[in-house]
């Protein structure tokens, strides 16, 4: 298994540059486990599902302090048949036995239920796509109906749903999207869009 | 059939909403054949692949004027089961017979060749999704020697590939990569992200 993501800051302000680099203390509690590596269009981080969702979580919030408009990009991915195995990636999260769509459903409430409350707003939208298997589209729905249940929940939209709330919870449903739908080893990925004090939010 | 995208523009400076709507007009060429619909997180284009992908060049061209860093974000999408068939979106070149890989590949290098020059560089990345076939690496690896023999190929890294040179040429280059791959009537999905005037752009 390999799992991780490429995930961009976009600061809207001129101050971009000390924004971000004042925002990359947040990675510093988990960095012992991740690999990451930048570039000018984004950072890679691999590891652990919950790893990687947390860290993300805690550079968007370090990321929009002041009140300033910023948005965290992120294509998420694990399983890609095209990536190493990594001992750094293995979770139990993903190499039990496939449970059924209810009872996944049922854990993935109670994970975002008890999600820890940062105190910031987050407006997200997101994704999620499993691929190689003839069956997609259901683990997509029995998603989509953990989602709409899931207390962040805000509506569909053309190719993404949107989800809002404080980014405990934000953070918390999509990592539950992300690890509980599609086969266990199989190759899902997520395009995950989260914004911050948008001027044109509603 | 129903194709279109999900795009955010942005602008990494104070000004970024007068940036974001001096670089609006860039849509009008396309509005007829385009419907449009926007929220605080992104903008729906809904429309046939290559008027959405001119849309989103000429749009990238335009609020990456004046040297500013900004950067375009697109969740793109094609034959999605869960959307509708729309009029709007058909188009020849999803709906004959699925040609060779060969000579997919040849047709698409032909398609870069012969697109217009912007003037702007652009840094992009994206990742190509193709749900629900057995074979979807196949068509992945396929497209990957398409891109490798581009001329616009930077490096492939994880989860995605990287392509640079002038918007024209990396707009042109995804465009064939999600249209001319994956099989036509099937639901194709690209996270593409194209960057300008970074400033830490090696």
């Amino acid at each position: 298994m390999f799992s991780g993501a490429q995930i961009s800051l976009y600061p809207m302000t001129d101050r971009f540059v000390d924004v971000i680099l004042s925002a990359l203390p947040a990675f510093d509690p988990y960095r012992e486990k991740l690999r990451i590596e930048t570039d000018d269009i984004s950072t890679l981080i691999v590891g652990t599902p919950d790893v990687v969702f947390a860290a993300m979580r805690d550079l968007y919030v370090s990321g929009s302090a002041d009140g300033i408009h910023a948005v965290l990009h992120a294509t998420i991915s694990r399983g890609c048949p095209g990536e190493p195995d990594d001992p750094m990636c293995h979770t139990e999260a993903l190499t039990g036995p496939v449970l059924p769509l209810a009872e996944r459903k049922a854990s993935a409430l109670q994970a975002v239920a008890s999600a820890p409350v940062t105190g910031r707003a987050a407006a997200a939208q997101f994704s999620l796509y499993v691929m190689g298997t003839g069956d997609h589209m259901e683990e997509i729905y029995g998603c989509i109906d953990f989602l709409k249940n899931s207390g962040v929940f805000d509506r569909s939209k053309n190719f993404c749903t949107r989800v809002k709330g404080d980014a405990g919870a934000v953070f918390a449903t999509i990592h539950e999207a992300f690890v509980r739908f599609g086969p266990p080893n199989g190759h899902v990925t997520i395009d995950l869009t989260v914004s911050a004090n948008s001027p044109s939010a509603i």
